[in-house]
């Protein structure tokens, strides 16, 4: 069985002066907002700074002056941007950048990245950007130009681990796991103390949490199956740092990093990223909108020829 | 402008004591097999052994006991495939195999691999296999499991190269560029002598060549655009002793090499692939219909950070 683990992801960012998120946008319309992308919400925790909402297809965090949603599997992310775009006034919304990862079974997807820039066309000029090479991991960068700049200490991140050791796949595709379990897997206690933690064990497997302290955040969605594993880590907090830890636990066959303004990226990733893998795209930029965004991809060299994945014919496979 | 060249790939055998495809089949038959996966032919060439088709998305291939078709771009190959079970009897069908190579815009394709063996699997019952990594460079292979056996001498090879040097990029889209420009560029000459040449350049870009000699063949296929550049070879030559010579006149960022039927095909490839190529995926595997299958898909490590690519917002990014 194969699920499309890669996400699309939304920022947008409002004049908080004149609209909190927080405190003048219901609950309501984050639930119709979410719905317009066919995701549902499953639970929510909150802070004073910040409510983070697990979806049915990953999460949505809101802050006061901006909200980020993460969705995966067929959802149309560009369809709740939409929603807020109309249903928001234009004065009220200072950017919005929308970013998608390539993937990789997207003959199923319902729009591809050009068909939502196109979408976004109609409300919004903006420029776009390709991460990465065409044919290894890329990361596709839309944002809007407006003359809106980031705060240099807007720095977040994304960790994002492809094909995961066997065991590691074994172990999260355990039946009957529990989150208890999972959440000893990734060592969250270890990874992040005081952090009020919001989780989900999916049915057969599959598993998401939220973590959020103070305007922190941090999330993870986890696609554990053998030919086709998946675990995606974003958060405020800096994963080039965690990386190694992480790295230790999952042992996949690659992994990308990304970070938003963080200026010491490449030195940090030089210190943090060691043997066996190797750095095969390195990519960065300042945008316009002030963002500083790099991206790496890392991949583990072969020195023996190991078996192709035998496909089932019984079932699944029109999903390729 | 993007445009896929990653190809599909179909071999038939069939029992050449009742049917000989090059004297009883005619011409019309294959323009109307060609016609099905919505290609054409364009030109063609041929001598005892074998008729080489020039395509509008890559080449047919016609023996006396086999015949072979590679199609790119948003061609439904597996429609050929169907139209030829469908008019051949059955009991002259010796063996089918259907390959295609993982896809980066598969948005585009009007059916994914799975749909397609999903129709094959109408006709007859086979065996899949993905050779390479679900989130890396990968080639879907099918065959028909029905106590076929390759012989061994028969033997192939496909390069298939991504990303190539800006510098050959510019050139092989220099406008209004001749066929005989683009041979001396593959130093042709040199690599096929006494082979029979039949080429194409395409308008704005792209180039394709057929050549034959006795039993022997060889086809290039060329996407020259710089953000999406791809150049296949496939032949019965030894493409891997070819590999240093074309690494060398495309310096693609990755390349991917496959054998079939070479048993030697791992220390070849240790010999011939030297740096700054890593290897990333290998996979081999002897196939039930006797074929010894090998992949290997090679990377260029990076150490310093590049610019991304800049998406035209104007025209063709809804190919994406």
């Amino acid at each position: 069985m194969f699920f499309e683990g890669s996400e699309k992801k939304a920022e947008v960012v409002v004049n908080s002066q004149n609209l909190s998120l927080l405190n003048d946008i219901s609950n309501t319309f984050w639930q119709e907002l979410v719905e317009c992308c066919n995701a549902q919400i499953l639970s929510s925790i909150e802070n004073e700074h910040c409510k983070a909402f697990l979806l049915s297809e990953s999460s949505l965090f809101v802050w006061h002056d901006r909200f980020l949603i993460l969705t995966c599997g067929v959802t149309q992310l560009v369809k709740s941007v939409e929603y807020f775009i109309k249903n928001i006034q234009a004065k009220d919304i200072a950017h919005v950048t929308y970013q998608r990862k390539n993937e990789y079974f997207s003959n199923a997807q319902l729009s591809s990245f050009g068909d939502d820039i196109h979408l976004l066309s109609q409300y919004l000029t903006g420029k776009a950007y390709r991460f990465g090479e065409m044919y290894s991991h890329h990361n596709y960068v839309f944002h809007q130009d407006n003359g809106f700049q980031a705060q240099p200490d807007d720095i977040t991140y994304e960790l994002l681990a492809y094909q995961i050791s066997e065991e590691a796949s074994k172990l999260l595709t355990t039946h009957g796991l529990s989150a208890e379990k999972i959440r000893e897997f990734f060592c969250i206690d270890d990874l992040l103390p005081d952090f009020i933690i919001d989780d989900f064990v999916f049915d057969p497997f599959g598993y998401s949490l939220n973590a959020i302290k103070g305007e922190d955040y941090f999330t993870i969605h986890v696609t554990p199956q053998a030919g086709s594993s998946y675990v995606s880590f974003e958060s405020s907090l800096d994963l080039i740092t965690m990386a190694a830890k992480i790295i230790a636990i999952l042992k996949p066959a690659s992994f990308d990093l990304l970070g938003f303004n963080d200026t010491e990226f490449a030195d940090k990733v030089n210190v943090a990223i060691d043997k066996p893998y190797i750095s095969n795209s390195l990519v960065s930029k300042k945008l316009d909108n002030g963002y500083f965004v790099c991206f790496a991809n890392f991949i583990t060299p072969e020195t023996y020829y190991s078996s192709p994945f035998e496909l089932d014919l019984t079932g699944e496979s029109h999903a390729l």
